[in-house]
């Protein structure tokens, strides 16, 4: 027995694909740092917990899980004579535990209230970077990969593509933790099904029914659970309390709010003004900070934001039409006249009880293709080499209106 | 503890459901009935086992699944009032239990050697009507649903339809015995979004994406598994020898075989002739009489014999290649000129080695459409309910060609 | 097609059980009432997250995983001729359901630093009285049950003993989340073996090796999940967090929490004083509020406060020793000495940094048997049925001594 | 995309393990062997499907499988600093692969009536010796290995021992096919946990409640499946079918048998005996010839091996009754006399339907103990190491007795 083996600390236990190695010791250090430590605290699916009680997974979860299947990548790609260097095997995995690190509370819901203009990846970026100089230039490659820098192409697919380890990890593990069984997909198949030719990720021809199956699983997961009406209102009146929130700090009001979270509320921040010290503040935020404040909103004196609050905590949600065309808008003021009455609301409060908003899913982008490799090496988009299902329908976005309002409307 | 309870074999333990309960002492000794016992040496995907190792299972667990999940279904449908007497369920879980008892070893693949132009079906009934008289006429409910003649159209539909009780046990189930995962299908969730309208199994709304999933899920498994060529030059081999030795056998040679395979390798045996007598040996008719034979074989002094049947027993299968379009007859005759050279075979005994077949499946049959029920009641083809998967190009069968010829050709 | 049939909601996702039915609306109005909906804030694992980062299931999911086995345990006793009426059966569901409601945020580690001799089975009964005025009566048996008044003391046992609904359901799904698969029990198995014999819950005795096993796993899971080191050592520094906190609140000084924490932090509330009022402002507590405290806490000025709370958010613990014995007071003192002097403590700051514990495990409890029935019917306890595994041996509780202590002393 | 890559041949799917790779050509070819193919007409468990109907699996699934753990072992070995060229990884590879090769049909219930005084491990060395002559010597270190010739002696030690490859095979896969749950262990975990100390095999000290979780799980599998009193009368049958076949054959009477059973029919062969030429005829045997001549026998004019016959078909078995004690011979004469009147029996056919026998399991065998290995290195018999489980009593052999008879006794 060799003495400094195992450091216990490097297997992590996984429900999902059993155990994940912590390959070496910088990585270790940088799941170590507080800045990814902080994705603990980052629910993966919002709150689709109030529809799907077991999806209490982490963004911290996925990162690690994605690791996993990145390793598993490599090794594939090697036995198929595919040189990848350890040296690139190390950024290709820091980039992919990395891609996410930028995801605030509640991810994509509060993309656009708590800042603007600015997406999760370039947050993402703008922490590498900062970790960068932390480890000392040792991320740089994985920085290069991760903005589509590096030579080799394909390795950027790795890490965003319309089969990336991403979705690999995510699909795979928001079906196992909502018990939506119908979207699981078999990453393990699909990663041994992947090659690389002409510098461009492919996947062998046998693999052309297993990447339909993940399209397909792909779209009912959407329509399913990430877009799940429940979800959906949840979400957008998460939304409104923290917009009516911001209004009322910018006004000058009391309100509640921890440190970080009072910083968001009180500023106006954009991809300018995103910087070192913003990020710092940014770092301390998580979805506790939002619902320990929601849940001391609930006794606002703000008649709006208390009410609001109350839904979330107590999930007596407003009513959601889901409707598959434009919504008229005659119905829309009939509704909106209805709840001013009974509910004795001012017009700009009005916006907060009735609303409406879009949602949208494109199964397959063209723009991007899978591609697909025969056994003499020709390459084919999978929306050509799959005759059968159509892919071709599965690419026009679907489109969906809602209209939320009071419950118990008279 | 009332004492006669429990009798301990009523439950049988099934990995893919957990634990499967025999409702009643009438359905408990049709199972215990040496006709369903036969159902053991069956197995269920004929000679899958050659790709997929694990595909061992039988029609017998196949046969139990389906009584568990009929139980399922007639819970479901009264929670939701539809009224069911227990007279109807059991008939209900008897049709089902003996929708297969019909098949002869190997399934499909002998439908067309060991006899003629009758198929499982109709022997099921056969068999059915033979039980009928054992059990007094306990089975005859069970026999007008399972034969369409009952007034409840929708029981006939859970018996047999696009979305039958049968695809959603076999699909789930060979999907788990090979490991197939991609082709898992969430039973449990079709059932719970079954309903009966008009008459009418029909699926609600929410179901939607379920079943778009379910008819992806099971055109996977037709190409990757069912139809994987492998397999299917397994079948073809397969078909071949017995042809190869019914040839023999009605000329009059010697050709070890059981009993009963003798029987049917000597007689013809078609739709009017197949009557009691031939049922009871069919009976005694199953994987292992099959299998025998075939290892006897090789070591017949008939070469084409002795040399197809070491092809099953040692997996050395010819090679099989398969193609979209109608294989030229130029390139077949080429082929078979130098297959007969090479293994100087006469013109007859040439097409057991070189030959060409078609497979077809269609991943939706519109004809018999899956109808979605909307939250007012109103009815809609799944086809047109779901307009994104395109269901209409899923609606053409496919077909292909293939053309199997021994390896290691010059 | 009956129209008041399903609603949606009653039915529940459960990656552990597949669907959990909610069986009327009595249980789906207590469900949705904010006493608790508020366990959808309670991990049912407390800070085990830290080690297996896939347990954050909640006290919601347990309680809902429950009422499922539950039901399934009334089918099966009524299967073996048990007499329960439905108004029993809606009892028992209550009871279960409720049965862990009084579960303050991260259970057991608060149970002695936000309230004083109190316990959360008392709270829990607390609850019960209270939803009970809510709702007319309703609940009046299923208190009955659970107190144990009630003439059918097999039913209490179902709610509280040593194979009770509660384990069984929270081994499986403490399993399944952790991913630690041999803590898998199989619930099952375990409810299929159920019987009652003289108003007392049996097992019967095919079922002998599934007890052990479940015997096994528990011992399993406390002594490698439960009790694990490192979740051990941020249970004890989190307890000492808030005793810190609320030594601070009491002696006047600002210490920033929700109005439910700072409630609790600036009160002593024992058994006595724990009245109406009490129990409404503990019912607004949750993880989040003890979580966001801490956060705010790592910037406070007393160091002590700070420097505890940076442990837990940022993960970097003290280091802990087991012991299997009685740990020297030489050792501790000369811990103590080095740690003060390093970190130039006082004497009664060093407690919150160098400190012991004890804890305790008892596999099987001989006071309350486990009783299996032969098929004669007689009685025996599993600890004298099951003559191999020496479960005496398994009676004697376990008790290992730990001490806790700053990394990275000199 | 390098040409020559991976065969497809190369991944075979398992329900258990995912995906089984196999590691190169020496190996493929290893498999494609006949006397290899053999094993997939050999079940893994005998006649347990009488009672596990999902326990179809084959002996040749089985030893794939322990084909991917054993690549697994040497994967954790080599990270922890063992070294382990490539040489010895496809030793052991092959020797694992092979160790189980000589298995007959119904394996261990044959074992004494086709052959005599030959162990299935001896003749496995048989089939190693044959095939390293066919590969040209490429066997010699793994024939090393499997015979405990190599100097490391821990690889042995992964081939046969308390915690060999082979059970941590067989067991998960017997507890998935049966669907026995609670029989499963985690392989995974037992190998990340394994180290190799002073040339011995080694547990680390926190896999300890996984060994006793394997030991517990082991022996309940015995208990409830392998030794399931159901599957004990069906071998104990077959195995009395056999020996009646055999009498009548070698009196010289007509017995319908494939050629390779008909030969050990009327042949002696013992250890001795066993040479090449008999290896090859052992080769052709398979469980096909087994149930085919038992099906043909039910037709056989001598009544007991018509009447014994009749009962493993139609699954018709005699009682069976387990004594923990010696059953007294007083009352098995009197149920031997009931037995002859009623049946009309002469003294010597009555051993065919009245015969009792022993069965005996020990959990754990502290003459070849599992070695636990401390932080510090030293090591420790698990039996000590666990002073909770009581492994001392688990090291105790259980035995028990058996009296089988007809049914339906007057």
């Amino acid at each position: 027995m060799n003495k400094n083996t195992t450091n216990k600390l490097k297997i992590l236990n996984d429900p999902v694909y059993g155990f994940i190695r912590i390959p070496n010791s910088l990585i270790f250090d940088i799941i170590e740092h507080p800045y990814f430590q902080r994705l603990r605290r980052v629910s993966q699916m919002g709150l689709s917990n109030l529809v799907y009680p077991g999806a209490n997974h982490t963004r911290f979860h996925h990162a690690v899980g994605c690791l996993d299947l990145m390793q598993k990548t490599v090794r594939v790609l090697r036995v198929k004579g595919i040189d990848i260097s350890e040296v690139e095997e190390n950024a290709l995995c820091i980039a992919i535990l990395l891609h996410d690190v930028g995801h605030g509370p509640f991810s994509h819901a509060l993309e656009h209230s708590i800042v603007e203009g600015i997406t999760h990846e370039e947050i993402s970026l703008k922490y590498m970077y900062q970790l960068n100089e932390v480890f000392k230039g040792k991320l740089s490659l994985a920085i290069d990969i991760f903005t589509g820098k590096y030579h080799k192409k394909y390795m950027h697919q790795l890490i965003s593509s319309q089969l990336d380890i991403d979705r690999l990890d995510y699909l795979k593990r928001d079906s196992f933790y909502t018990g939506v069984a119908e979207g699981n997909i078999s990453s393990d198949r699909l990663i041994a099904m992947m090659n690389v030719v002409d510098d461009e990720l492919v996947i062998e021809k046998k693999g052309i029914y297993s990447v339909e199956k993940f399209l397909i699983a792909r779209r009912l997961m959407y329509w399913q659970v990430y877009l799940h009406k429940t979800s959906l209102v949840a979400e957008s009146v998460l939304v409104k309390v923290l917009q009516r929130a911001k209004e009322l700090a910018q006004k000058g009001e009391a309100v509640l709010a921890s440190e970080a979270l009072n910083y968001f509320l009180r500023s106006k921040i954009d991809k300018e003004s995103f910087d070192k010290n913003v990020l710092k503040v940014f770092s301390q935020l998580d979805d506790f900070d939002i619902i320990s404040a929601i849940k001391s909103w609930m006794n606002h004196e703000d008649v709006v934001l208390s009410y609001l609050s109350k839904m979330i905590i107590n999930r007596e949600l407003l009513k959601i039409e889901m409707h598959d065309k434009q919504i008229k808008n005659q119905y829309i003021l009939l509704i909106q006249d209805k709840v001013k009455k009974q509910f004795n609301l001012s017009d700009s409060d009005l916006d907060y009880f009735v609303f409406t908003g879009e949602i949208s899913n494109q199964a397959y982008n063209k723009e991007q293709p899978i591609k697909i490799v025969s056994k003499k090496g020709t390459l084919k988009d999978i929306a050509k080499a799959s005759d059968q299902l159509n892919l071709q329908a599965l690419s026009k976005p679907v489109t969906k209106q809602f209209l939320c309002y009071p419950k118990k409307l008279i």
